[in-house]
């Protein structure tokens, strides 16, 4: 629902029905009414829900206005990437913190965020309190990170490396999106496709 | 496969047999030695297969070592970080080209890649034979400019913003991978986990 409210406002519309939003996320309209009540008020006006309200309700209600601190797990190119961004590169998070357990890595890496070896994972996210680790790099010890970031008390990973990881801890979410791939199957997909 | 013969080099192992490439990618060994004939030259040792051989014929044959030429669509934060990197960001792609309709951001976008206002996608995409289009940002204009890049002649598109596209033409692959919506979705859990 939020991606469609941004949307909306981008193209200049400032209200809709719960029968519109219904028809567009392919949901019933009494089951988005019960949605936008639990957003608290529901900024309804004659001929609709204004967007705008709508769109600041929901980011209140689900913190995304909120910015969280999260660390870069490699600085490779992704991650350098990431890291010497000014704007904030992906919403609700700010990068904190960089590891890589390349120590010429740390040293020759241009950023203004601080750097740090693995080994010492634990205790930066104890001390900044970051909540998200992003992966962005395939690392020989990723099994070690992982559990590293799990005992400094991660909240989540999201990890773009093909490595599949995973944790028991219903407390910890993990999602891996393997971005690498991507770009490999596409590549794979158009050589085929010229012989 | 080819994910596991990155891993296995990083831990410096130098062969596998079929029997432990199957049982690792919960495949049959006999259809891993099709896959691996289909490659060509076997790479066979007397205790397996050589995972470097195996590794560059798998390049060869599905075209990863071959540069492909790719572009940006949209020069917000995610799109400049991509562009502003010295490396390759992402595998079997250069980045040629960045396109924004907003022709402020074209202005002061510092990058040494060329940049063009989306109107000009069809003969850029065509001049400079680029066969893959990475969407990077929201653009109220999204599906002109879906269209103006089918008909200049791309292969391929990958959206990492919220909005769906799709094709009806068998020519050309779209994926969808909605990266912003991750971020939120991991806020919106951890705020909600802690009410």
């Amino acid at each position: 629902m939020y991606n469609l409210m941004e949307e909306l406002e981008e193209k200049r519309e400032s209200s809709i029905s719960s029968q519109d939003i219904g028809k567009r996320l392919g949901v019933g309209s009494h089951n988005i009414r019960k949605d936008i009540g639990f957003l608290g008020e529901t900024g309804t006006s004659g001929s609709g829900y204004e967007i705008a309200k709508l769109k600041s309700n929901i980011e209140k209600k689900l913190g995304f206005a909120r910015q969280r601190s999260a660390c870069i797990i490699g600085l490779g190119s992704l991650g350098s990437v990431i890291m010497n961004y000014q704007d904030l590169p992906f919403p609700c998070f700010s990068i904190v913190a960089g590891f890589d357990s390349n120590i010429n890595k740390l040293e020759t890496i241009q950023t203004t965020i601080p750097v740090y070896p693995t080994y010492e994972i634990q205790s930066v996210i104890q001390r900044d309190n970051i909540e998200l680790a992003v992966i962005t790099e395939p690392d020989r010890n990723i099994e070690k990170i992982t559990e590293r970031l799990i005992e400094g008390g991660i909240k989540g990973i999201i990890n773009f490396t093909p490595v599949i990881l995973s944790s028991d801890l219903e407390s910890v979410y993990i999602r891996n999106i393997d971005i690498m791939t991507e770009f490999r199957y596409v590549s794979a997909l158009f050589t085929l496709h010229n012989q």
